[in-house]
């Protein structure tokens, strides 16, 4: 296969500008590997409400379900933020987008850059040779469970549910990828407390079986949020439900000095999107100086996915290059800093 | 006032030796200033199970509610947490009690120690300075909302549900203590997807407007996770629900260098629980090794809850002179290590 029909969301904030980048390297890597992308845009977040009112219009569903692959940019705007009693928001768009295209595995690779790990608020030699891959659920847990504010009485309630079915796919590919490394997975849960806990728990060692080479340990969430700033490397591969997966990958990002170069893939049956980490950064929108290589390298785990392994190679190499040569943004060289469009055409020449 | 009747309940792991070294210090603290502190003993948690089957015998539950404050070890016990069936389990004695005694509102007090700066995963340069005030809810929330777990259907659900009288002490207590320091409070939640953030943030925004010196400001638990990390000085007092504050508490407390020297309170309307933030550590009872200091920081804190103002001021001179000293454990000087009991004998003869 040579044709790929792709979805385009560039979302809110930086998001398009991010976006923007990927599109002038899939368009390289089309030249260069004799690829044809064909692109089809849809509006989704803050974007899409202010234009249609939804979130997720259905014609942005619609060319997603469509397509082979999504890439996203980035969804959310303070002024939804600073409104508890919105009833529409952007967020919505997104959880609504993961749920209906099933994406249930959200997949971040966090590695640390040799040429940048003196960015790192981290001591080198706690970071260095860091490796892990985290796999978070991504359409189950509280985020989906049934929600309701009783404005009168004052009380809310949001319900945390887990079954099986939602539990063992992802722990499936979890130990899978944990085969391929260095055979180590970790759920990271609160089963001391939480039945759903206990439940994935359960789960995992009754899968571990299946995969006997693997090494399976427990971690409580708050003792895994001390543990990977305290040695980050003891880890490969983690598996953990959808909230605490939210809150420890976006902890663990901070190990390898700039949010801004960490990638994601969410994958489903039959369906991905692919996204950078960071979120819509709306202070520096528009401004050019958002650093692109987050969507860039969530662009090169598409490909992964498209199974073109080489021009997936092709891309990392391009953007390890930029990095040793410092062609990067103000967040990584404050400086001699070049702008969002600078780098992304710098990494696409060089493709 | 200067007879205290002080309930002890040593617990699990580590316990029994870290809590012992806070009575040595408060034998001194009576011997020094003329008060008289009467311990009455109670068993919970593991200790508890395995000695009454109960882990919080009625008996332990009233001797804290007939004392003045409670001085509590640590709780967990590895052969529970491996065992997702266990009925009964060393946790819910701890949060029985929380609960029984109202323990409405958990107080952390982070600070670096410069003598001790260099112990940090953190750069000296990101965490010099921070001084930051954690306010964690204790008694509601998905810790104490209905649980379920349907074995033959397969599933299982832990309701997260809280009311404004739920919120509003703590927001008020965390406000309070705003402005006594910095005036800064935030409020952490995850607004953009459940509906009881929502509800902390407007009960957060109303109670604003009785505090106009304080500002308040909101972020959402995935970014404070990082934020933590990449800039810890930018909090002053941070207030939130039980379980982001579990999580979150617990990563903060890597940023000085030493979870061993971390204390905590537990406050409640008439009633309070001082403990050390460490765990029950397993692996070191009974080695002579363990940290005591989190424990007798925590011993301070019951002081400055009864009033005793100047007891307190000097304990906490005694036990930076230790540090300052080096007279410390194997954690924080692996060259020249005292045992538990050396560091407690230390600063109590210093009082
Ligand atoms: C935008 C928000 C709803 C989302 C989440 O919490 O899942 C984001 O933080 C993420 O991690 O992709
Ligand atoms: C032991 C456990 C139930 C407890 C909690 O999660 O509250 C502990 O982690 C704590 O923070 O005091």
């Amino acid at each position: 296969k040579t044709n790929f029909k792709i979805a385009v969301l560039p979302g809110d904030g930086i998001g398009p500008e991010v976006v923007g980048e990927s599109i002038k390297i899939l368009e390289a890597i089309a030249e260069a590997f004799h690829y044809k992308f064909e692109f089809k845009y849809g509006l989704m977040g803050a974007e899409a409400i202010y234009k249609t009112g939804n979130p997720l219009p259905d014609e942005t569903l619609q060319i997603c379900k469509e397509s082979d692959a999504v890439l996203f940019g980035a969804i959310g705007d303070p002024s939804f933020d600073n409104n508890p009693d919105a009833k529409v928001r952007p967020e919505q768009g997104l959880l609504k987008l993961r749920k209906e295209l099933g994406l249930f595995a959200n997949i971040r690779p966090l590695k640390t850059y040799s040429s940048l790990i003196e960015k790192s608020p981290l001591k080198k030699e706690i970071i260095e040779g860091t490796d892990i891959q985290i796999f978070r659920e991504l359409v189950s847990g509280i985020y989906f469970g049934e929600k309701f504010t009783d404005d009168e009485a004052g009380y809310a309630y949001d319900i945390c549910k887990y079954n099986r079915d939602e539990i063992s796919p992802i722990v499936h590919m979890a130990f899978q990828e944990a085969q391929k490394r260095r055979k180590k997975l970790t759920l990271i849960d609160k089963a001391n407390v939480l039945d759903t806990s206990r439940l994935w728990r359960k789960v995992c060692k009754e899968i571990a079986t299946e995969y006997p080479e693997v090494e399976l340990d427990f971690m409580f969430v708050d003792n895994a949020a001390m543990q990977l700033i305290l040695n980050p490397k003891q880890f490969d591969v983690i598996v953990t439900e959808n909230m605490f997966g939210d809150i420890i990958s976006d902890e663990a990002s901070v190990i390898g000095g700039s949010i801004g170069l960490l990638p994601s893939a969410s994958i489903g049956n039959g369906n991905a999107l692919f996204e950078p980490i960071h979120g819509s950064y709306p202070q520096a929108k528009g401004k050019g100086i958002a650093n692109p290589i987050a969507s860039i390298l969530s662009t090169a785990m598409m490909l992964d996915y498209l199974k073109l392994d080489q021009a997936a190679e092709k891309l990392r190499q391009s953007v390890e290059h930029a990095i040793e040569n410092k062609y990067v943004t103000v967040d990584l060289n404050a400086e001699q800093p070049y702008s969002t469009g600078e780098v992304g055409s710098f990494i696409a020449d060089f493709i």
